[in-house]
């Protein structure tokens, strides 16, 4: 299938690993031009090389925090008119309710809240003048079941869902889509974490803390990097401008709810 | 039907008009004490005497700014333990996505978000330890359907909605329960400015303005602060108690979605 | 709190017994006159004589299946111009996908959604005509949340929640409501059986039982019939007119989701 | 992108025009040998004969009607082992709900409801066996904002919807994934009517025509087959495995709700 995105440039946030690293290498894959991003350089750099050495596309590492006025200055002056934006970002650490403060809502609301509508706000115009945007957010499965211990991930993450939704319907008529990718487990660095930390803990084998982790998915198993990345790739591709405001689970069909 | 609230303290916030005067009203109704709370002495003082000439309970006058410290020590300094907690206040002007800068995002967060949660915060283990409580949060008929000038209103709702729902259930098995309550055009002053707005800008009469807002309810009416005060009473019930992380929408039966 | 019920006439299907029986407590209590409904002699007077002897209203026991022609037109001889109609029966047992043929569906789809909106075909256009009508739908959590081995329950509840909530957008503006409730674990019959199955089966004590169940509950606990019967009698009340199309879960807050 | 579908076999119901000829289309053009089905042999043939000429795979007409048992025969001998199946049908006209009677009910309910479960129930094992299979329900952007006049239409549809998703939880595991995908205006020989019906009766051009069923949706225009097709071939790909249980709405952004 042709995704009509060769020639097309891309900013990805947080994309030197993980599931920002899987979404660019797949629209990179595509043909398209790509900003990669984080706050480590040799992260950075390495995971623009391994982009470079494989496609034939522009691959610019931006050494910067993505949630800061300098780091989005940084970002948009290495590639001034994106035609697609991916939002991603680290989560904060699991916290009682009753352990956050203030200050702790005004972070996560900065970090995942503010800053990725600040971004939206400086493309999506040039995006409807254009008359070609893609903006995928990349939430989480907690936004539509929440949990407890995870308030300071998902609140900032449903507001921006909501927001996002509500403007979309203003832009997607100059064929600019903005929807949002849910993953639950997917096998990134962050599971590897956490499968060492199971064994750790628990005195199991590494494939025994992934059967431990996949249990806990309908599909009985992690996803993986390049699945995520081919949804991201499909969502953004020429032919997908009818799709617009979506909550696209990539949860291995572990959503109980019937929407 | 006895709600079994008698004797009961709650507080109520922004409750010397419209939607919280009409839940203060209706928990007096059914014995509860209330703190009535509002930023212009006169308004708070009318309200308290009002609900004090019609009812057998104690009221509370508090005037103050609820998104304030100071207004969330002065409230819980009238009423130290709260078995009812409704939180409310008016939301933001219309404005497009794009005049939004970082401060309006902020100053939105902290008063419709991080202000309640951290109201929340001061009550709910006392509830839990007391084995009683309600709270009740008034949000908006547009946390479930998103409008592009009301973002800087139903934002913070959402995140609010998302975090009450998570905590819920945690603390429902100690009979507090947390619900929302989402209203559409209920006939407070908000209405008749809208309806005398329409007058004025339209040359139509009070009767035309009003037959304007109904015809966008299905109901083709608008609602009652009376229907909506009984609606947060019965939810407050001792016998409401199975009743946990709902969005009672009080919109004439609009919403399209099934869900 | 006055509902403003009194003279109203109520037919309760499934009534004898369970959440019916309940739903007709609560409404006879508010001074409406109540058909009481089942297929069962005894039960069904039985019923009948208990809300004789307390209520001051009059009490119409109908033996019938109210799934059949023959026994909506013998309910409906009883009560020809209703106020409230409460939709309520058993459901079917649970059933392995690959195990349901053709006839399978036939039958739930009948019994479970075209005999109900049969009923309601036949009440809602005098219901708008005399501007009264409360239709509650008893229907199951699980219609939120389907399960895989009790598809046969909540396809055809589904299908009639989507078709009233439908409707309900055309008689909401005559003062004729349609609402659904949700139940999960209220403490009828129906749990009793399934405790006693667990004493039976795991050689526990009734209280083991009862804790097994309640520990499914994020409330800890079973609901009782008097809370589903006092929330019926709510959404029917007089002043519930705006509320309508909703679903209301009483499930002690286990709902995961934020809608 | 390699959807990864190369000698997959599928078969499409109702595929000889319209949203299932897309879906063939898209399907055949990643190397999938496809079964074209519908009642009229002319068209039936007429879409078989498009394909084979254009891709190198093995087309089966089928001239059946999908609904009766013996189509399903038909189907499944040309096909016994499908990897992929993607259901369809044709709707009901609209039709008021007093106006529908019992056999409008089970009409529809046969139709649309058992009759795709009875085609999944034949082949759904199997997939799983092989640990490879992709079923497709192409329901309507109506299963989430049912309207009055299509209950006939939505009610079997969400019916299904419920029933694919508490199945999918117990498949998923097997790398067999059920979706749904919601279309909204997409330009079929259906949109053609409605235009035409529009310049017959408004004596209005084909332009303002289309104009006028653009302006329903938020991006201003119906989509084309060939985007549907392809969303469809992507929920079939390999790498879609870890996507199920989804609702995908192809709407043109118009859906309002958050989720």
């Amino acid at each position: 299938m042709d995704l009509g995105l060769k020639g097309r440039n891309a900013i990805v946030l947080a994309s030197s690993k993980g599931l920002g690293f899987a979404c660019a290498k797949a629209l990179a894959h595509e043909g398209v031009n790509v900003v990669i991003n984080g706050r480590t350089a040799n992260d950075v750099n390495a995971a623009a090389k391994q982009l470079t050495d494989a496609f034939d596309v522009t691959v610019t590492p931006v050494i910067a925090d993505a949630t800061t006025d300098e780091g989005r200055a940084a970002l948009l002056n290495a590639c001034p008119e994106p035609d697609i934006l991916v939002l991603n970002g680290g989560g904060p650490a699991p916290t009682k309710f009753t352990d956050i403060d203030q200050s702790g809502w005004e972070a996560t609301m900065h970090n995942q809240f503010v800053s990725p509508l600040m971004f939206v706000r400086e493309v999506v115009e040039g995006m409807a003048a254009r008359k070609f945007g893609r903006i995928i957010a990349i939430t989480s499965a907690m936004v539509k079941t929440p949990h407890p211990l995870m308030t300071l991930s998902h609140a900032p993450r449903i507001g921006l869902t909501t927001v996002l939704k509500a403007i979309s319907r203003d832009y997607v008529e100059h064929n600019v889509t903005i929807n949002q990718m849910l993953p639950e487990r997917i096998n990134t660095d962050r599971q590897k974490q956490m499968a060492q930390y199971l064994v750790d803990t628990k005195g199991i084998t590494t494939e025994q803390a992934y059967a431990e982790i996949a249990a806990s998915i309908a599909a009985n198993r992690v996803g993986t990097p390049e699945e995520f990345g081919e949804a991201c790739a499909f969502l953004c591709s020429a032919n997908a401008g009818y799709i617009c405001g979506q909550n696209l689970q990539l949860d291995g069909g572990s959503y109980e709810g019937v929407f």
